[in-house]
């Protein structure tokens, strides 16, 4: 069975949340570095979620993490502002990379799509009203219960759609989530976000394993898509 | 706080089960009454729901329930087509009413919309993209697990919105559906659909309780929402 639904990573794939957080802690303060807040309060993403993976922590939603995570950056930066709630909602208003909506668009002529995010569903319809994203589904990880790379994260996603795993593809550009995806049974495909991390970015350049689809951004990869049907 | 997210009632209110289940029937056989067979088999959609309603059935996805109903409905009408499975499909190419995509569009520029029925996922997804329906969100019954009239149908669709039930409408053309969705705190919308059951329908004519909106079509009730933003 070909692919019959695309589902992209969000944050860093399809949305460039460091330069959408910088911005509205940019809008907040003056103090503060915006960059370096950005930094430090994504850096907590990862490590947040880990308890959930693991069973130790019952499931909490992503933006509830997000809130704590900020309450602990808050913290390590010393600065209190009043409008801590807002600056949280932030993620649902992060700016696509310049591709992205033409990309989605091209892709959804032919196929089902939408994101297969750690973030909540709620965020992503947010971030998708805000951001001009063409979703047919969002489906986020409040549905599946499951943070990525944990596996049924992507097979509940592909049930929910009522297809067979092989049916869906993840595009990512982050090569560990893309072998998480191959494990759960999934198609694949590839592309840089070289400024993700901002300039110095040494991680995920490059396709590290031969994902199905390779493309330099969501345009070529909606591109190789039609070109190929039997993917 | 306003509404800011319209739900949508699917099988009747947006899309015309009726005229959709009997063409897809004409299509296969010239000897079963198509609009008989497309009324029997829709008869058995709320007794099938009622056993997991009650709690006497572990939840079983719509399609399923559809499938199980076809084989009963073609029993009874003593047929056996080779393309069952294919006939239960017709659920994902019901026909829109005429008014169902213009009204969407408008409601959408000021509010989150999607369905909020018992149909699953899939399903509603699949029948989004042949009618172009243009949801920001698409939650099945088999998200919430719970099919309506059961509060916790209207409740939870709120809760994955990250909304409380009074920033959420239902709309509907059933007056029973609109009453469960204010019991379990949403705000309502009625439209008529007098032909949703034929030319002799008797039922849902007109709205038997004071909605919160009221309008002949979707498209008159996208200019009622715009009309009253404090709705």
């Amino acid at each position: 069975m070909a692919v019959q639904a695309v589902l992209f990573d969000t944050f860093g794939t399809v949305v460039d949340w460091r330069t959408g957080i910088a911005a509205a802690v940019a809008e907040l303060t003056g103090t503060v570095d915006p960059v370096a807040f950005a930094a430090a309060w994504r850096a907590r993403y990862q490590p947040s979620m880990e308890p959930i993976r693991a069973g130790r922590r019952p499931f909490v939603r992503l933006t509830d993490l997000h809130r704590e995570n900020l309450a602990a950056t808050l913290a390590e930066f010393g600065w209190e502002p009043a409008e801590a709630e807002r600056l949280n909602r932030a993620w649902e208003r992060l700016p696509p990379w310049p591709d992205s909506v033409e990309g989605l668009r091209i892709i959804r002529q032919h196929r089902l799509i939408g994101p297969l995010s750690n973030g909540d569903t709620a965020l992503l319809a947010r971030m998708a009203e805000h951001a001009g994203l063409p979703w047919d589904v969002v489906l986020g990880s409040d549905v599946t219960r499951r943070y990525k790379p944990h596996p049924e994260a992507y097979t509940r996603a592909a049930a929910f759609l009522d297809l067979p795993p092989s049916a869906v593809m993840l595009v990512a550009a982050h090569n560990d989530d893309l072998a998480a995806a191959r494990a759960a049974g999934l198609a694949t495909g590839f592309v840089p976000r070289p400024t993700e991390h901002g300039p110095d970015q040494r991680t995920d350049l490059t396709a590290t394993a031969d994902w199905d689809v390779v493309a330099a951004d969501l345009v070529e990869l909606a591109g190789r898509l039609q070109e190929n049907r039997a993917l």
